[in-house]
């Protein structure tokens, strides 16, 4: 049953494969670069939505469902975006199967020629295209405004390298796409969802992502401005974790959609589209895991705590196992408990698997611990193990260990990143230390041909303009020379 | 802004659709078949979601999530599966477009038949199949088993006729899939997961729906036996609501599945599958709505109550307004409530839209009712408005108030359900009930054509062998004469 995981100092990617297979968290498919989440896998992402999702309704969004499929003259409408998602789109073509003899004599199915669709559609890649279309029919006026709606749903994006997580064809996520009377509003709607996303990284993933606002180059194909969340993995590549886009009235053009403003003249309304995935679980993985395996935030961990019985004998048995019941009784309704009371594995052996699966917290009962009163605790961030009494005080004293465990996660996580931060003011820093990883903070000319230039020689990639910027005074382009415009955050990416 | 509905009485039809439109649960999309579901219609699915989700997790559930495309080779491995689901089936082709210049001289976009797909992909239908490809990848031992998993997904039946929530091409529903190392588990989960979707159509939609077996003409492409929720719409037709299949091992066979049992022996594992749907919407409509508009149960309402201030003056307003937020801030945390403060729209009309709308309770706040401390409160559900003083056992007379309308509602449809149901032992009976509705029991011998006959005649289709059987004893067969072998539900169906 155990496996030896590569170390990441091995092999990280390796590493991260290994992790994710013990973890039991997705499998792969007959479908190329579609994943199936596993149920454990699947727990992190419903943890995960549940949390946003109240974060969205916190800020007043509400959610509704939009088709699947968009016609493929949708994609078109809007110049930039058909030339962003044209290349790697899922096409249904036909609505039937019929059934033939193949040429070993046995029936097989196939398409039906007669049943070939008029205009083929597309699987979304994403649903600007469709929602703007129907924002067309609801907004009218300016009392219909602001919409501010999200979806879940699944996407399919045709991708030729795929990794677990970070890539696949399909994927899980949410896309807010809101509708503003003004270019305030809007940019404020796109800043605004971009501090959520943070919020919940921080609080919740403990990943604690930089802020920033995407080059010309990296931007989504059709926004004005795209942010996003960039999150270091423990090798030093950055994650882009997710985006929030301003995407003026580029969208509203292409459909159409104008309102009556207070001059009584019809006016294009301007958009916004903010979205996060399924690459989010890749993110947690890659900040907090070690060579033993996944760690897991309490905060989204299927289990977070786990309970271990440990007898010698029958009699030892039935005293340690009421008292696993009681304690198991007492977690919960307040924590997501598992007992492992397995018979014929050995508790070294529930340790290890346990801790290869994440879970935050492990509470060990034996004879001793009984007639004391108590459990042995564990933490899967390490540190001495530690007797709790099993009093008045026990759910505080459990709750505090996961809040410790929590705030040890994004603690680490943020030495980590800072440790590997570095402000450079040449480009020979960035040849000779991209190879290692870490975030470089230079001073930049905004300049899209250099920039191109710098990924071809080095891999490495302008992150963001990060939000928070530093003094430029007589600063100039670690590149070009030139008087620099910003403060650019390099790193290679996933 | 309110149109009037058409009367049942006149078209029920024409209401169900106009119904729909005012409350914008959905809006048509330019897929053809495929429904958008506005925030109003999605609230309630979200709502029907986690009442369903907290009922599967406890007898033992969990979600997983599998790929929505589907090898089509994968179909044809159950021979009925393939029979059932290939022609009404999007098939993806292409994973490509591409610009070219049409005939006007514009550019348009079209399937690159350079990225034509080695074998077209499905979209799900059903997901039985890849489900049944993974769990042969992950059973191997009878410690693997059981095997209960639940996926929460959209899928895609390319229907030619359609009916909003009752039949589109896309819809969103929940498929579990289950797998046991016996016959008796699997039929008992089957049987168990048909009483969990009866629970809830009682306690939560307020919907009294008949549970019972389907015959065989009925039954799923692929099961060895269909259990049905069945509910009776005011018209009296029956509307399937849900259904809970016993597949055998049809599944485990066609994808070899195999454990290997106590006697050390490869053995094929049972299977069973069981799903509701956004039907359930359709069903809660047409059980519950009246000639005004939309009626909501409140446990799946997406605004169970409405508060609608009323002032004459700017003095009446600052009173009024912060009572109203008084009453606003107590209800807030225990139900889903919305201030309709809206200035410009009388209070006839707001309390006509709400109607409209379905909102279950509406309390209204006027000068008087400030001084007296209290509320007048008005029940979609009608009877007299009665006040509520806004005292310590506020929150407790709104439950109560809430509670009540969803009793009023299930008592209603179990009285219409009753009084439309027809114990009958002639073949003219049902002949000259059928054209008004309604469901009739009827001691039948089972036999598929004398089925099929009495479909061509009269519409009229066997719903279920409903689970309570009165005595058979000395009955004949309604159509044949010969002796009964069950007493059948007959009812024509959506």
């Amino acid at each position: 049953m155990s496996k030896n995981i590569t170390k990441r100092s091995e092999d990280y990617s390796k590493w991260y494969q290994e992790v994710i297979a013990n973890s039991e968290l997705i499998d792969s498919s007959p479908v190329r670069g579609c994943m199936v989440l596993r149920p454990n896998g699947f727990a992190i992402w419903e943890n995960i939505k549940a949390d946003l999702d109240r974060r969205f309704k916190e800020t007043d969004h509400v959610n509704a469902y939009f088709p699947l499929l968009i016609p493929q003259s949708f994609l078109s409408k809007e110049a930039e975006h058909v030339e962003g998602f044209a290349k790697e789109c899922a096409l249904v073509t036909h609505h039937r199967l019929r059934t033939v003899i193949g040429e070993d004599g046995k029936p097989k199915v196939e398409p039906d020629p007669a049943a070939k669709l008029d205009e083929p559609l597309v699987i979304r890649p994403t649903s600007e295209t469709i929602i703007w279309h129907m924002y067309g029919k609801w907004i009218n006026s300016h009392r219909d405004l602001p919409v501010l709606i999200n979806q879940w749903a699944n996407v399919m994006r045709w991708e030729m390298r795929t990794r677990p997580f970070l890539r696949t064809a399909e994927f899980l996520w949410q896309e807010g796409h809101t509708a503003h009377a003004t270019r305030e509003e809007a940019e404020e709607e796109a800043t605004r969802m971009l501090q959520v996303y943070k919020d919940f990284c921080y609080e919740t993933l403990a990943v604690p992502v930089v802020t920033g606002v995407k080059t010309a180059n990296e931007r989504f194909a059709g926004a004005e401005d795209t942010y996003t969340i960039e999150a270091m993995m423990q090798n030093g590549w950055a994650l882009q974790s997710g985006t929030s886009h301003f995407l003026g009235q580029n969208f509203a053009k292409a459909f159409d959609v104008t309102y009556r403003d207070q001059n009584n003249e019809q006016v294009h309304v301007w958009a916004t589209s903010w979205g996060v995935s399924t690459r989010l679980i890749g993110a947690l993985i890659m900040t907090h895991s070690d060579d033993t395996g996944l760690v897991c935030p309490p905060k989204v961990a299927p289990i977070q705590i786990v309970i271990t019985p440990i007898w010698r004998n029958d009699e030892q048995k039935s005293v340690v196992l009421d008292f696993t019941d009681k304690v198991h009784g007492l977690l919960r309704k307040h924590f997501r408990v598992k007992v492992d009371d397995r018979e014929g594995v050995k508790p070294g052996a529930k340790y290890y698997e346990w801790e290869r699966k994440g879970v935050p917290l492990r509470l060990e009962v034996g004879a001793r611990d009984v007639e004391k009163n108590s459990v042995f605790s564990a933490r899967r961030t390490g540190g001495k193990k530690q007797g709790m009494v099993v009093d008045e005080n026990f759910l505080h004293t459990v709750e505090n260990a996961l809040n410790e465990i929590q705030q040890t996660l994004l603690d680490n996580a943020i030495a980590l990143r800072d440790s590997k931060t570095k402000t450079i003011r040449t480009y020979q820093e960035l040849l000779d230390g991209i190879k290692d990883g870490g975030f470089f903070m230079a001073p930049w000319k905004d300049d899209s041909v250099n920039e191109d230039k710098i990924k071809d020689q080095c891999r490495a990639t302008i992150r963001c303009y990060p939000t928070v910027q530093d003094d430029l005074d007589g600063e100039v382009c670690f590149y070009s020379g030139e008087p620099a415009t910003h403060w650019a955050l390099f790193a290679r990416a996933y």
